[in-house]
């Protein structure tokens, strides 16, 4: 009897190549009343940390049921193949035991059991060993929603020998807050692993010190809120301060992007603030 | 009771970053019933008047039920966001009150009725407000799918006060039919906001003015049968004139885009006729 | 009563236009019951063969069911429009009869029937002729699925004498295996026509002479297996020997893609056999 009727599906296959097809196909053929979610096939080839911050935007808005997510170059060697349990049985989450899983198994409470994807009886015979969504990955994921027990499908593994996720967090460093871009979204926005609770204290106007060169960055509520060329700081949709321009690329006008860093300093603090809109020079530390 | 099963989906969202697949999640919890209808999410950012376009050239063959449009760049802002009935309930359209829906309204026959989404009761609590279509339009898509009456989503608002929706009309001028490229498709193919019924009487050979230079497009039915170099005028697939090439981009070929003006004359009253294939030096007019 | 619940759907509409969208819109219309599994729209636009070889690659994973394939340069003239019976009726493919079908049809065995597309009855009414996806193509496949007969679509043709495909296959010359690259995928590995029997002989190391270079290909089993800058030789997914490098572009490093011929030498032979890694001029023959 069908235990889920979601898959939610993550990769970085990209949409050219029918990578992701045929998994679909694959999934249709082994429980044809699963629909199959795409959540992105863009990925940036190979990015695992990037593909891990993707899922775990989307986890707690995901249909209950498996998600299967493969952003995974060590296909094929002892990186495990694994599926996790999450909320003793609420959903399942499929892929490579490399990280990439674990910021959203986090996101919804943590793991309560796994197991390594071995028992070939739920895998495809495979010409080669490249393509493990369509082989061992996608047949899993469709097998849970069919209602295979998970024990099933491998040997249970200690979930505390997981591959750990590596999400960055702030520190405080000369009394600024020292923060990192964790996503350029695909308008340009800049997401900073900071929550809004960590710089209250800064007031509406914070600085913002990145690649040796001083801004000011203005709260405002919303994108459109932001007077042109103005730097602003927006509570983004996941709850995180975000640097963004009104309909302009802040990635673009400013030169940052994903896993750059940028301090966030007070301007009450500082002896000489610079003004928003205005470029200051300014040597923080010598760049790597 | 399930009214309707079906949404058609489009935004400028792009494939990359997960948006359009926690929408989709979204309207899986919501309306786990109702299969989703992808049209584009490749719109350009910000760019409402693109996706209206696309909008309408969809209009007629989409299925019925709801139309889920989202191309907002002034989000969490006084821009309404709107559902609009049309056909008496037909079908629903839910978007921002920007434009992009009203061509596509236009196309099936004109709104009937529409409300604002104010009802928090039918919205997904928001970490921030700048993704509606996560938190506003999907669930109200979905809720629409569901049966949800119209008036419980929010307040009727008058469907005059709609902002309407910006296509450029031809207009003549000196015995021209100055047009304008409304899309530039994936191929290069140029569609014109020209009925084939403006330039019947211009007979097959017509002159095209355009960034100074003139050619001469040649009347055919399929892009095949364009001779390699000329520059054919097709009706496209939406009933348009269109300026193609066989094989080859128009819009590379020509170094011309969507928004461009293009003059279309007789070469009958033209004292010299630019031949097809050859480039022309001609001064129309000052280019802005 | 419906005989196919799933149609796989691969074009070169891309997937910034409405194109596909519309497509399966059109489909949802005529067959609602039946899922559309999108294999790609990304197939390098008129690119018949590139198309051609992704679905044959797909051919073997696909959903029993319907397979709609367009890639269409000569849409609206005389090539025809064909629906291709395989296995006695056990699946469809439909789509232009321009050896886009062919490969994936000899993959699952071969056409037992044919019928052209020209029956308007099962056809939408076009303001155009140009998108036959919409029209022709789509209808068909969702009337097939609908339990539509096959001669109800058209009049029969002879499976002989439908357009075969062009997939090369490999030559000796001068006691090497003249090879051509049929895939670059979005990875940047790069699929010959080479199956691993033909150079088996050769062992674990093999002479690849392109472009007027040579390099060593050093056979592995995964990809993560190649040491950082050593060209990799590795049988892929679909069982097809690929070159490869560890996570980087082998499209990019070596400079050569899709439709270039490698010649594989055994180095045994050689009297000056190229070490792995280093770039040796060479010149095997004058470039066209």
């Amino acid at each position: 009897m069908p235990r889920f009727d979601t898959i939610s599906f993550l990769t970085d296959y990209g949409t050219t190549d029918e990578f992701a097809g045929v998994v679909r196909s694959v999934i249709r053929q082994i429980a044809p009343h699963a629909a199959v979610i795409d959540i992105s096939h863009n990925v940036p080839a190979h990015d695992v940390r990037s593909g891990s911050l993707t899922l775990a935007r989307s986890a707690q808005y995901l249909a209950p049921g498996v998600v299967l997510a493969v952003v995974d170059p060590g296909v094929g060697t002892a990186r495990r193949a694994v599926a996790i349990e999450v909320g003793g049985g609420s959903s399942y989450l499929v892929g490579p035991d490399n990280g990439l899983l674990a910021p959203a198994v986090s996101m919804v409470g943590g793991a309560t059991r796994a197991v390594e994807l071995a028992n070939p009886e739920f895998q495809l015979p495979a010409p080669g060993p490249t393509f493990a969504g369509r082989d061992i990955f996608g047949p899993a994921a469709a097998h849970l929603c069919n209602g295979v027990d998970l024990l099933e499908l491998g040997p249970e593994v200690d979930i505390n020998g997981l591959t750990p996720g590596m999400i960055p967090i702030t520190r405080e460093e000369d009394g600024g807050l020292v923060a990192e871009v964790l996503w350029t979204d695909s308008f340009g926005n800049l997401q900073l692993n900071v929550d809004p609770a960590e710089i209250v204290a800064f007031g509406d106007r914070v600085g913002l010190r990145f690649d040796g060169r001083a801004r000011t960055g203005v709260r405002h509520d919303t994108y459109a809120q932001i007077p042109t060329g103005e730097v602003g700081l927006v509570i983004d949709s996941y709850g995180l301060v975000s640097i963004a321009f009104d309909r302009t690329s802040a990635a673009e006008e400013l030169g940052i992007g994903t896993g750059d860093e940028v301090i966030l300093v007070s301007l009450d603090d500082d002896d000489a603030p610079a003004r928003s809109g205005v470029v200051t020079p300014v040597t923080l530390k010598e760049r790597p």
